[in-house]
């Protein structure tokens, strides 16, 4: 408890080292940082969450090392702000992918007490990649950075479900790929707070530009895989409606993330998100909409675990052996697990 | 129950239009869905599953649909095999993806019988997307397909997850994205049986292969995120050891699907993984992996549900109130929803 309290208290004192320390605890599920999340809980829910995703090739970790780095430097006058960074790899538990990544954002960021950078290379113990992510979020918030950006790789469920994590989502898209009838398939669009077209210096970007606004005058969101984000679904062309009757209608940019082109307009459009949010009471519709998600994720796994402990391993196995043989079916099994082999 | 009994029927006779019905109910989980389930199971357990994953942009759905209409047109002599395909499509229920993919595949395959695609939506209704599609795959499995090739968009958690159901997993890559330091941190070169390089008629295909080959000799799988599906890891350069002692080498192909160089290679080296598997002994442990896993899946949505009848909406509802306004954590939500409220 002691070890508790002291690295509470350095995580609250922005102890960058001790931030860290924790958040292998919190990946790794321990009693110690189950503890020290429910001391710093009360200290959350103060920064601006931002998921970025968006294809492989895009450019996304350059343009968040990028947004870092702008949030760093901002104009004399203006505060700055301190900046963490979620990089979520959820694939690769050893191709070094994330590493290398940091050691990519590192050079402009390195060494800069207001930045955290973390590299998430697997989904924890928590039940799930987006419940480690927003116990980690929390943990990062609660520390005192008023910007998380959380980057994920891809286009898939797991993303998405990350994604909903966020206050402001940001779809990363280049040139070249919104022509493509499997970018239409990625189907991440409607996820998007902000569209970015990134690499806007490659030739094509007026052709990716068009698809994309033609794909959001499709989309006419009539429902929503996301439960509880979108409260207030309206069929209207080209405009994304997340937060009660206030429209929200998503723009499109361009950035060149390695010269930082854009950059200034993007972050000016990520805080009228934020102020959109606040006016429409979307911030607070989306805070409860992840923590509820988080609650249901925990359920899950201590229902399960407190389960577990009622049945033998060898009885566990002994059904497994006749599901694989065939004899009993995947229902079946649940039945006989559950209601003590009646089959 | 005579409903069931006439699906199930007609299932087994390769009815398409009552597998199709089945899927719908497979997808929202009804009891009908389930019985008839239940009744197929028996008779799953012979078909090959593929996976087929990779970047938006590689290709894929075009490599999907020629390695079908290849296997519908084998060489004389040949038995011809029946192909199942399932498009997971899991992040879009609106943009319209799935159904303009259909009808790109469609050109080439329909009113073939012993062809049957099916685009999922949505994760459906069983407890995650991996659990929905492993139900799929069970009844396309029972209609007596002998080849299902089941397709993911991206390169995530829910993609992994996904792809661990198949035998044979199909990395798709296209010229241009091996360089990128994305396509590394993508890490889904270590759950590739086969490595493809699609689209190899484009500029820059010697260097995304030499770059590709590059990063499989440095995963060094020393662990895997996929329990129970690799059984005897070994740190071997440009090895990926997925079953018992025998090693099996990921080759690296390449295929231009649009005009089909490189199909014929590639179903015999798909071939070459179903009898590798046989002999090591991998077959029967990555069906019992993805049955176990199935199970799982079941197992937690049956233990919420029981859960959730115990309790009320408005006690369920007043916990999340305080949680969102952080006077309690979600460990400490946790604990009164399933303690009874003693804090």
């Amino acid at each position: 408890m002691k070890d508790v309290r002291a690295l509470v208290d350095s995580v609250r004192q922005g102890n960058r080292l001790a931030l860290g320390r924790l958040l292998t605890q919190v990946e790794n599920d321990t009693e110690e940082g189950r503890q020290a999340l429910v001391n710093l809980f009360p200290y959350t829910g103060s920064a601006h969450l931002i998921g970025v995703t968006g294809a492989p090739g895009t450019g996304k970790s350059s343009l968040v090392n990028r947004l870092a780095y702008h949030y760093r430097h901002l104009a004399e006058g203006t505060p700055t702000r301190r900046v963490g960074i979620i990089a979520v790899d959820p694939s690769s538990p050893f191709t070094g992918g994330a590493i290398l990544g940091d050691r990519v954002r590192m050079r402009d960021l390195t060494g800069d007490p207001g930045v955290f950078i973390r590299s998430m290379a697997s989904r924890g113990s928590l039940g799930g990649l987006a419940a480690t992510t927003s116990a980690v979020v929390d943990a990062v918030d609660a520390a005192g950075f008023d910007i998380i950006l959380v980057e994920t790789v891809g286009a898939g469920q797991g993303e998405v479900d990350v994604a909903s994590l966020a206050h402001t989502t940001l779809v990363v898209e280049a040139p070249g790929f919104g022509d493509d009838i499997q970018a239409i398939k990625a189907g991440i669009l409607e996820i998007a707070d902000i569209l970015i077209i990134n690499k806007a210096d490659l030739p094509g970007v007026e052709n990716t530009e068009r698809a994309l606004r033609g794909l959001l005058q499709l989309a006419h969101p009539t429902s929503h895989p996301l439960d509880g984000r979108f409260d207030d679904p309206v069929s209207r062309a080209g405009a994304s409606i997340h937060s009660g009757d206030l429209p929200w209608e998503t723009p499109v940019l361009r950035t060149v993330a390695t010269d930082g082109s854009g950059i200034s307009d993007l972050v000016a459009e990520i805080d009228r998100h934020r102020e959109y949010l606040q006016k429409s009471g979307g911030w607070t519709r989306q805070e409860r909409a992840r923590l509820e998600s988080q609650l249901d994720h925990l359920l899950k796994a201590e229902l399960v675990s407190r389960w577990r402990k009622t049945v033998s391993e060898s009885h566990v196995q002994s059904v497994v052996d006749r599901l694989a043989n065939r004899e009993l079916s995947p229902w079946q099994a649940v039945d006989m697990l559950l209601n003590g082999g009646r089959l």
